[in-house]
């Protein structure tokens, strides 16, 4: 049974591991900072596909395929598949398990969907449904910015608030069996709304619900910025990473400098590359978590680390109605097991 | 900790309870046979609000305050929402529950949310997570068709076919205190896909599905269609609910009839109404399940029920790519204890 610290905070009593990851991205992503970290790359921007929704299943199958590689198993031994993406009815995902004879569980969270799966994934071995499953989401440049945005032969102009979407997919496989690293817990977010009607500014939309998740974390469970490695967000970008940075301090008086990263930051050389204000998408946090964060926890540089996924959870048609834009995160505890 | 009968089908052993449950619906399920059986009915198409979106967060909302009440609850008692519903990135989902602070899951499951979501908030109640969670859904016949379809003032012809939208929401509060309704157990269905491309027959594509999760879950617990009072899929239609019983009897040698019902086809007279092949929508089995089934258990008119919904996951972008419709099924099942 799962211990519960708050309303939002809670420690899984089964062990539950990290037993493989894989990860998959494209062009951009490979120049940025994190390039040599990635499993593979995909040069051509339709990976080889009709259409770019077919090229965005590819790279979910892709990051499956190494995920299921470092875990030693196959898909057939999964119990359980949590995925989502940005596509209206996440169709990169349902295209990615369609008659593979899996139980699936269909997940929306935008951006936070990596930690989202990789919770109800816990959640299932936890309550003993079963001993091993997978997380896995994915976004893709092309799809989304026409999806959300304009199609890319538009041109449209960004301003520098907005965030350039990653193209790649990540996946998790959990496992009770033990390995290095653990999810000792986790906390779901509420959805929170401040009013932010701009949807070229996710980051600022999204960071009061990265903010107050972290927030809850620490305070439930007792324990400050410094007992952890690192936190880091899923892809609030320059302007998000500032706000939670700003809001905690002023406002809560919990100082995250120097123990705080950005997976929208790190993924890019913003200035380098022009990505605006960093990255963004599902892909992101899935990307950075598998190809940098687990790696360290494996190796042992860091052994106690609070990751989150954000999403923020607007439509085109929301937005044009005039609506604000609620967002989410969701938040992992992990930690690496080495003596 | 939950006993897995085989690859998809599992009972809880925490005994988990339906504490409460409501819905709301438009004036055509009024006008339908259950119409009577209904908590409350909005008379305006837009419910009210300026937007039909803005109308669907007003069915889930309206749904959830009949739960809460029949479950002798406050919102804030909640330990975690499920939600999910057919609008592009789950908007009527989001918007229902910002700023409730509520731990909150998004799910996408298309029209088989209302089961994904009530199993989701098993887990969470069988993980020790929480006491209790709610699980809802929606949908908006003119949300849904302006989306999938065309606005309705194009006045598109629909082919016999064509399913309805029901316009309606249903909620379902989960809780592990002792009340009449348990759910016993459940199962995960896979994506199914045997390559229909028409979407305007969303029920044959849905069928194969259906019928997968009903025979999965007949076998790896060793019953018969004839141990249960009702076996009831979400929204098949007329065209899918004959193939689910086609293909049983044909290929599997299960007679179900007798034994079955479609809540697609339960919620509309078909003919009067010139409903065409009978209701979908994510609020179709969720408020044929809240006013129909439900009642029917805690009466002690049906002690033990299969309940399904059924999803079509395709999107129309890609029906617009020739790609056929992957479906997906998830099964509770809900016992009366009864004396």
């Amino acid at each position: 049974m799962a211990t519960r610290h708050g309303k939002y905070s809670f420690s899984f009593d089964r062990n539950i591991y990290i037993a493989g990851w894989g990860n998959v991205v494209g062009v951009k992503e490979q120049q940025g900072p994190l390039g040599s970290l990635f499993d593979s790359v995909e040069q051509d921007f339709y990976c080889g596909k009709k259409t770019l929704e077919q090229a965005e299943v590819h790279l979910q199958q892709t990051a499956m395929d190494h995920a299921l590689r470092r875990a030693g198993c196959a898909k057939e031994d999964l119990g359980l598949v949590g995925a989502g993406d940005l596509l209206n009815q996440c169709i990169s995902s349902a295209y990615s398990f369609r008659n593979t004879g899996l139980p699936y569980i269909g997940l929306y969270g935008a951006c936070s969907t990596m930690a989202l799966s990789t919770l109800i994934n816990a959640l299932a071995i936890e309550s003993g449904l079963c001993n091993r499953g997978a997380a896995i989401t994915s976004s893709h440049f092309g799809t989304a910015e026409r999806q959300y945005r304009f199609p890319l032969e538009y041109g449209g102009q960004r301003p520098p608030s907005a965030q350039h979407t990653v193209t790649g997919a990540g996946a998790v496989i959990l496992s009770d069996t033990p390995s290095p690293i653990r999810l000792a817990g986790g906390a779901f977010g509420s959805i929170v709304d401040w009013g932010i009607t701009d949807s070229n500014n996710m980051g600022g939309a999204m960071a009061p619900a990265a903010m107050e998740v972290i927030l809850h974390y620490l305070r439930e469970t007792g324990t400050t910025p410094q007992d952890y490695d690192m936190i880091l967000t899923g892809d609030l970008g320059l302007i998000g990473a500032e706000i939670v940075i700003d809001l905690a301090r002023k406002e809560h008086g919990v100082e995250l400098q120097n123990r705080y990263q950005d997976c929208g930051l790190l993924i890019y050389d913003r200035m380098a590359q022009d990505m605006h204000a960093g990255g963004s998408g599902c892909g992101c946090s899935a990307a950075v978590l598998t190809a940098y964060v687990l790696p360290k926890l494996q190796k042992g540089e860091w052994r106690n680390v609070l990751f989150l996924s954000t999403g923020a959870l607007m439509s085109p048609l929301s937005v044009m109605q005039g609506e604000s834009i609620p967002s989410i995160a969701h938040l992992l505890h992990l930690k690496g097991e080495h003596k």
